[in-house]
Parts: C-alpha cells; structure tokens; sequence
C-alpha cells in the first residue's frame, strides 16, 4: 500500500479563502423581537438591499427551519434552547462558509441569544434588537396571534403571557414602528456594511 | 398603521438566483461506503479540484457535523438516522442556496441513503459509493478503528460487526484500491461536472 492515500491535503477552502471568492466577511446579523416587530420583512429587505450590492446571504426563519432541520422540535422549553441552538450550528456552517446569515427569531430569553452567541463567536454574532412596542406589535398583529394569545388559545405566547428579555447590549437596535422602512434599512445597512465588507490588505 | 409595512417582498434571492450568483447548479454530492474506503480523502480532492474551476463547495462530514449541529446525538439506530437527517436538511439549506455539497458520511443502510435521497430530492442527490474492498479498509485501517473492532472493542461496527449495504443503482461507482487518485478525481469530475454545471440559456 502506498503512503500518499492518506496524505492530508491541505484544507485550502476554509473560510478564510471562501471569503475571498466571495469578497465578503461571514457574518451572523441575529434579529431578535416581539411577534410582529417587523423581523421577517426586515430581513427580506436587508437582504434584497445587500444582494444589490453584491452580498452573498441566506435568510434562516421560521419558515425555513420549522419545516426542516427543526420539524422534531416542540415548544418546550427545553425544545426551544434546542431550535436555537440547531440555528446557531446551521448559522456557524454558513459563515464558516463565508456566507452573511441574517437570522430571523424572536428569541425572547437572555440565555437563548447567549447560547447563539457563545455558538456563533463574539465577534461575528451582530445582534439586531428591533424593538417595536408592544402596542404596535399587537395592533399589526399580522397573523392574528396576539387576538389568539389574550383569547387563552396560544399559551406562552412571547409579550402577552411570556416575558421577552430586552437585550442589554445590542450591536443595533431599531424601533420599527416608523413605517418608513426603507430610512430603516438603510439605517441597519450603514450600520452593518463595515463589518461585511471585505478587505484583501488583511490578507497581506 | 400605513399597510405597506407588510407588503411581501419578492423572494428573489432563491434558489434560481443564487446559482445565476454563483454560476453553478447546487447539488448534493453523496459519498457513501466503508471506514477507510477514501471518502475524506476524495471528499477534499474533489472540493479542491472543483475550487480550481471556480465552484463553490462545501464539505460536510464527521468533523464538522458531529462536533456541531449533532453533538447531542449518540450512536443508538435512532440517533443515527436522526444524524442522517439533520445533515441532510443542512445539506439542502445550503444546496437552496446555490452551493455544492460534499457529504461524507457511511451511510450504511438503505433506509438512511433513501432518508437523505427523500428530503434532498431524487434529482439532486447524487450518490457516489466509494466501493473499496474491505480487506483493503481493513489494511489502511487509519485510525486504528478496525483493529479495535475485530478485538470487540468497538459495537456494530461498519463491515465488521455491522452490514454495509450496498446502493442498488448509485449515481456513480468509484473502487478506491487504486493509488492513482488524481485518476480517481479525475473520473468522478467528468461525471459530476455535468450536473453543476450551470448553464445560462435554461433561464431565458
């Protein structure tokens, strides 16, 4: 048997070189808030605006994840630690990737946005609060939710009969009631350009 | 409340767009067979390769996947179709994205290939049994795995204590005995090719 089967090639791929490809730096923008603060249509706009400029992204929601990776999951509380830590390890493939992921969850807790950031890294976990009031929230009410939840019908349901623990210390926070949504983005793009930007003289 | 704030935006960073992005169609490249049988080996031959060409890839395999997103599973039959489909909803995440995958993984039985085949999709899953003979796995034995398997040291072990079921009808056959992996490589991009490749005029 020869001896070069089992030679170890050089992982050339990492991140570092799919960064370059891309010419972009993997990055986790992690969207926390109330049901209807706006997360989901954020996220789409941000990453509409960030595809015009060449960024190469991947949303991850609910819907996406509910239905996949996540679909054995229940809302336990243990199984609620569990869907975001799953989020976390998907969200750190991608951007070992090079990939920018803008993370869609209301992630009420402290210890779950904590779980997501000791994952993902420090340095690459962007915590976006939008912190959208309560009463804009539950007036939007976009899927009929909140009526539900002070109905009786949706136990635990984040704002109304569990509590949503406002991040101390986001990398950016938005109050999304302005229905100018588009100063909004482009508040989070200047915001959030620097740290996606890619620079080749730190390749040097 | 202005009704705008919940227009739907077009998704149009899907699947289609991604690949235009990237120039490449994402597909999933399944390798499957023996501990020792070469899928590592060829799993980084092949990425590297490919990268040459200017595709885009990502390798998803033991080390990546069982420190990570599957770290809470163990190696009862349940969790190992569990670790299946996990990898296979992250591979199909990503393969949404436009991105090649590369999974290396035993996938031993038929039940757990199909598993994967059925939630990647019979078009994009691409099968590849890596059809090295046991004696020869049992001679390279690089980590020492058979050794410790034929001594009862190590439960079910794949080829050992354990079956490995052969794929009935796989995309591709490659029996790594042979030393020449560039010849290898070689045979596997002239059939892989084909399917990523991305050509523009289907989406006119």
């Amino acid at each position: 048997m020869t001896n070069h089967i089992f030679t170890t090639f050089d992982k050339i791929k990492d991140r570092n070189a799919k960064e370059i490809y891309l010419k972009q730096r993997g990055k986790v923008i992690w969207l926390t808030g109330l049901s209807g603060s706006g997360k989901t249509t954020l996220a789409s706009m941000l990453e509409k605006r960030l595809f015009e400029f060449n960024y190469f992204c991947q949303i991850l929601d609910g819907d996406n994840v509910r239905s996949g990776i996540n679909k054995n999951l229940r809302f336990t509380e243990e199984d609620r630690l569990e869907n975001i830590r799953r989020i976390a390890e998907v969200s750190k493939l991608f951007m070992n990737c090079g990939i920018i992921l803008i993370c869609s969850f209301i992630s009420p807790t402290n210890e779950m946005r904590q779980l997501a950031r000791d994952i993902i890294g420090d340095n690459d976990f962007l915590e976006v609060f939008i912190n959208t009031p309560l009463e804009v929230c539950e007036q939007r009410d976009p899927k009929g939710l909140y009526k539900k939840a002070r109905a009786g019908e949706i136990k635990n349901f984040t704002g109304i009969s569990s509590p949503f623990e406002k991040p101390q210390n986001p990398f950016l926070e938005v109050d999304n009631t302005n229905p100018e949504l588009e100063q909004t983005v482009k508040y989070m793009l200047l915001k959030i350009m620097p740290e996606i930007r890619f620079d080749p003289t730190t390749n040097l």
